[in-house]
């Protein structure tokens, strides 16, 4: 999407194959950097520190973890270390381990030599075919959204589900920038979504780089805002969806749907199919919630008054960090996905066993 | 309350009543900083950077306002101006203009001659009440909170309605405080209350002065919490409530009592009676909501690596920043005052009209 004037991925391969270029998201909304990985151990660190974020994304990135791999060592060794490691990095994202079991498998049934090719084919088909999805995810979101008939449609939005959470376009936000697109007049309202910010550093920066209005509100906001009549509908994006229709996102995304349903407001989750976990059905303990440093809270960085980012000290008490939360279905008024938009009772119908 | 082995409280005017002492909360969890104010204009100061802030508080540091003030001119120009520029530091704890209206009724009535004295003496005995209500606060709380029969009994709180929200004692942490010192294994939940994370700030620096078991949250977490089945009661203080129970407090509080409610989680407000107003039943947007500026979002202060005290700007997006939010009355399990434990229907009974 445009930075400037200019358009941008979120990973894009380098022509030789020798590496891949990836905005350093921990730098944003500060500078906009791009680095290049090399290794199997760059990528995994790249999805750790969160350099790389949003579960898409994640699983594009492993795949190219897979591609840089193979260019040093094609054996099935290598194939089950990347495996393993890739899978290690973040525990939530399905769509994580969803890359990385197809890679893997269509590789180790490739004879030795044809594994660099294949990678570098399976990753980048991986990325092009997650901008298709997020193409149709917007499509199908703005047929359902154009509906509404308010002169500014206002929309509350959690974390960052925009073009940085996938390589192009975004999931929750992709039908936002088609109805922008489209001449709709549309307000973004943005959790800052503590504690990384991704809302305040992320979302927030792509929204302004295509010049839609937004504001930025503390993640306590969003209550007043859907109770005062500011909110015309919530969307987020997802990090694995149950069978069942529960959806595990950024924490904070539960107490949003609860309180939308009690005003009535439409909760809408915008996710590629490969977030629905086929394994998943049942109670919330089930999913493993990925639990953070709790420095991520008791600390900030932030841009300091020479203009160095620089990481400051909140304080030194004892913090949990769980980074995200189970919402159930009953409150999800709809699922959009690359196919259509959905019915909770009608996921299970779309995913292949 | 203790800090370290000293007990302090957050106000207290000098021996020789030409000054009062306060703790610059704007400083803690980093520093615990007494500084002076002598003259009006300090207190407003005081109460618009939120060097004091908590609405029981507000009230009483608007009274040594008046004091300080007669120290200089004991004249009704300057009583009015006292009353006029006190109200207008801070808009939305109906504690300040319930306290300044008292005042100024008091010594407008008396001579001129003897408003210092009886200044003085009506802010002391304010502030004096003021422990007295939180500490009968503590005790009913206490009653009603003894019966949970848990091995640890888990609470979660938004913002800071401890002692530091008061002269001592505080009115949401007062019943814990008891729970701890009869003996009760408590541990509480502390939302780091952005924007300006007065929990991770004060009430995690308060809990850890009295070596309460505690743990820091981002305010996006207690629905989690609450989902998981690791709370066992929510508990809040309260800037405003209505006389049909709807309760204005610090932004994020309403998000949890709804989610509180959807997990038959008991959500109790803790306020002495001078939170009521009596002037006040019916819809929320008749509660004047302050918003504050929106760089208390875009910017955070914190500790440098070298122990400094700084500020960091984490961008520069709109943002909109209201401090308060309504609940209403549906979402509260019981209110806990000075004179006992009350349901909503008896609210407009414990204020006399």
């Amino acid at each position: 999407m445009l930075v400037g004037s200019k358009n941008y991925r979120t990973i894009e391969a380098s022509a030789d194959q020798s590496y891949v270029k990836i905005i350093d998201q921990t730098r944003l909304p500060f500078k906009l950097k791009i680095i290049h990985l090399k290794t199997l151990g760059d990528v995994i660190k790249a999805i750790k520190i969160m350099q790389v974020r949003g579960a898409p994304l994640i699983g594009v990135t492993a795949a190219y973890g897979f591609a840089l791999s193979m260019n040093f060592d094609n054996s099935i060794n290598a194939l089950r270390k990347c495996k393993k490691d890739l899978i290690d990095a973040r525990p939530t994202a399905i769509n994580l381990s969803w890359a990385v079991n197809q890679i893997y498998d269509a590789l180790i049934n490739a004879s030795s030599e044809k594994r660099v090719r294949l990678s570098w084919e399976l990753a980048n088909n991986l990325a092009n075919e997650d901008i298709e999805k997020n193409i149709s995810i917007g499509m199908h979101g703005y047929n359902l959204f154009k509906a509404f008939n308010e002169k500014t449609i206002n929309i509350l939005t959690h974390c960052n589900a925009g073009w940085l959470a996938t390589v192009d376009y975004g999931t929750a936000l992709s039908p936002i920038f088609k109805l922008f697109d489209e001449g709709f007049d549309v307000h973004v309202w943005v959790d800052e979504t503590r504690p990384r910010n991704q809302g305040l550093s992320l979302t927030a920066w792509e929204l302004s780089q295509y010049k839609i209005r937004h504001t930025v509100v503390t993640d306590n906001a969003g209550g007043l805002l859907m109770k005062e009549g500011l909110v015309d509908f919530v969307i987020v994006g997802a990090d694995r969806i149950a069978l069942d229709g529960q959806v595990c996102n950024k924490i904070g995304t539960y107490l949003k749907a609860v309180v939308a349903k009690e005003n009535n407001i439409p909760f809408y989750v915008a996710a590629p199919i490969s977030t629905i976990d086929p394994k998943f059905s049942g109670e919330s303990r089930n999913f493993e919630i990925e639990c953070r440093d709790p420095n991520e809270i008791m600390s900030m960085k932030g841009e300091d008054k020479l203009g160095n980012i620089i990481e400051i000290s909140l304080g030194n008490s004892p913090a949990y960090n769980p980074a995200f939360d189970i919402t159930p279905s009953r409150y999800v008024s709809k699922f959009i996905c690359e196919r259509g938009v959905f019915d909770t009772d009608e996921i299970r119908g779309i995913v292949k066993p």
